[in-house]
């Protein structure tokens, strides 16, 4: 059964073990490169390869650097506008954003500019209303990120991008705040307490799987939830930005000994640290409704869900042991939800989610390249 | 006649009045943000805005951040390598960056770090040679712009991008090397020279103009060039990276006032800078075979031509009069071919090339919000 329903997700497009390897090639080419720059005092810090923004010192200035992209999120929402006639396409410009920024911050550096790419296909893109949307929810991501949004670039790629569509990414490049040092996983230890942060919904991740969903049920994104809300409105709802919550833990000077966006692989991405450790959850929270019918409609196993989506959980803090009640008033403070989850504890590397009796091992998450 | 090709180009895929309009809608959403980071010592320039990288000034540091992509030229190799069984994606690879740190460095930053956007269709872009080469011709990019390949990201987009294709982008960051100011064009005065260094031949632009003309060629890109050389092999000569040369010119304090990549919009980029200047062009370069050979199969007019593709012309620097011989010898030692090409005079904003009595007005190249 896991089997089939692991078959069905990458039928809906996204085969994560081709993906990683040639990842890793990448990675490999990339970790030869990391002095090319010292003449100009920048070095790339090699600790920070595989985690989730780059991080290069210039003198005593830590930057992070990050390069994200959406995924197919923005068809979901080209077919809620064809099908229910409402423009959603300013979350997709916040999620985009989103995407980008919390990456950045997961390595303790704070956004200070982001970059868009928006390739569409056709220009008749630039004809309807999506645009303008897609602008303001970009905008207003930068502004809740306290990030400049510096420029980027808006190619017309005929033949490479489907004509009706767009293909969302940016940049961004954060600032270890002076008198931190960059988050890196190396103080992960023994004893230390993880916390989750709520997500809003389904983030970015699983966009291909909503659309399979969705072309299978009699009413489509039209279909209704329990609570009233169409699957389309709930599943557009736009992405949580976590970086305030991470400045706030950086000014609090809380103990932070790793930060983990939870996006591709779902709850797999707790163990993204490279140390051997076992991270033991005993609390996981509330799955948000939108995923809840989406893991029923496609009949995921826990595993597969959990190793897939996000399941409510958006963010994950690592502090001291003792630190996680902070985090979550801290959280709470930000109009954000938290749960001390979980503890974190000599290996070997895997995830443990004990109210589902569920265990990821080490080799179900490889993002690096040795 | 050229309103019939300006059509025809379009056609091949690139309405650039549409796309430069919405540019302006997303740069005037963007010019609201440049004090979100204040409070992180954090600040675009916002004279950068409209230039190829914004710059971001942190207290003393002043960093040049740009997100640039190759547009469909990858297309091109796809069907070399199906046509001709010759895998040319090392140079695609290094076209990419070219692209991203020619723009980079049009300020006054030399890039220190690049990030990678390697956005596919499907994971069987991965089953054949195609990545290895261009992972590799990626990497060695980074190696001549003397740049760290920080990581990236490498999607798999179904529906979105072409299953047999791949959407190549980048990002990267500069550094304005302590003691020199960004270069914004604020400098450029009536008496300034003009040097054109020389392109390799199709460089980034265009692409789609080349696969416009192969389909309609007996023999693809087989056919022959006056040198004997195939167009296919010849359109996919790697791109040159200016890095070095702008290093050089910081290095040995030449006092250059702007420069710019020509890339898109062909020479009219000349007068990409937002003074109320005229660039009078009394020479010009040989034409590269292959694009004297594409502007004949397309049968461009002078005007098409040299506002569409680069023409022979990869990159302009403009200098403080009398100093435009030392960028010559400096780009001869750079092994790059150099000429005095003309001069700054005062307005209008315009373009004039002398010896083909072809003149751009400042209306034909609109890149900023006002």
């Amino acid at each position: 059964m896991s089997a089939d329903h692991g078959t069905r997700y990458e039928q809906a497009g996204v085969d994560y073990e081709v993906l990683d390897a040639a990842k890793r090639i990448a990675l490999r080419a990339a970790g030869t490169t990391s002095q090319n720059a010292a003449r100009l005092g920048a070095t790339v810090i090699d600790a920070s390869r595989g985690e989730p923004a780059v991080v290069v010192s210039l003198g005593e200035v830590h930057l992070g650097f990050v390069l994200e992209c959406l995924g197919t999120k923005s068809m979901i929402a080209s077919k809620y506008l064809e099908e229910a006639n409402v423009n959603r396409f300013d979350a997709i410009g916040y999620d985009t954003v989103a995407a980008i920024v919390n990456d950045c911050c997961c390595v303790g550096a704070l956004p200070f500019v982001v970059n868009a790419y928006f390739a569409t296909g056709a220009a008749s893109f630039y004809a309807g209303t999506r645009h303008a949307q897609l602008v303001a929810g970009f905008q207003r991501g930068c502004d809740d990120a306290g990030a400049a949004w510096g420029g980027g670039e808006s190619p017309t790629l005929a033949g490479l991008v489907d004509p009706n569509e767009i293909d969302l990414a940016g940049s961004a490049v954060g600032l270890v705040p002076p008198g931190s040092a960059p988050i890196l996983g190396d103080r992960l230890v023994h004893g230390d307490e993880i916390v989750f942060i709520g997500s809003s919904g389904l983030h970015a991740n699983g966009a291909s799987l909503v659309r399979s969903v969705a072309d299978e049920l009699a009413d489509g994104l039209a279909t209704e939830l329990p609570s009233g809300r169409t699957f389309g409105d709930a599943v557009l709802d736009p992405s949580v930005i976590y970086v305030g919550l991470v400045e706030a833990l950086l000014r609090e000077s809380v103990d932070v000994h790793y930060l983990s966006h939870i996006t591709g692989h779902g709850l797999r991405k707790v163990m993204r640290a490279s140390a051997d450790l076992c991270y033991r959850i005993h609390t996981l929270p509330e799955v948000p409704e939108v995923l809840a019918f989406l893991v029923e409609q496609a009949q995921l196993s826990p595993h597969e869900a959990y190793g897939t989506l996000n399941m409510g959980v958006g963010f994950a803090v690592y502090v001291a042991k003792g630190e996680g009640d902070r985090v979550v008033r801290l959280a709470v403070d930000a109009g954000l939800s938290a749960v001390v989850a979980g503890q974190v504890e000599d290996g070997p590397r895997e995830v443990i989610l004990e109210p589902l009796g569920v265990v990821f091992a080490g080799e179900e998450l490889e993002l690096r390249s040795n």
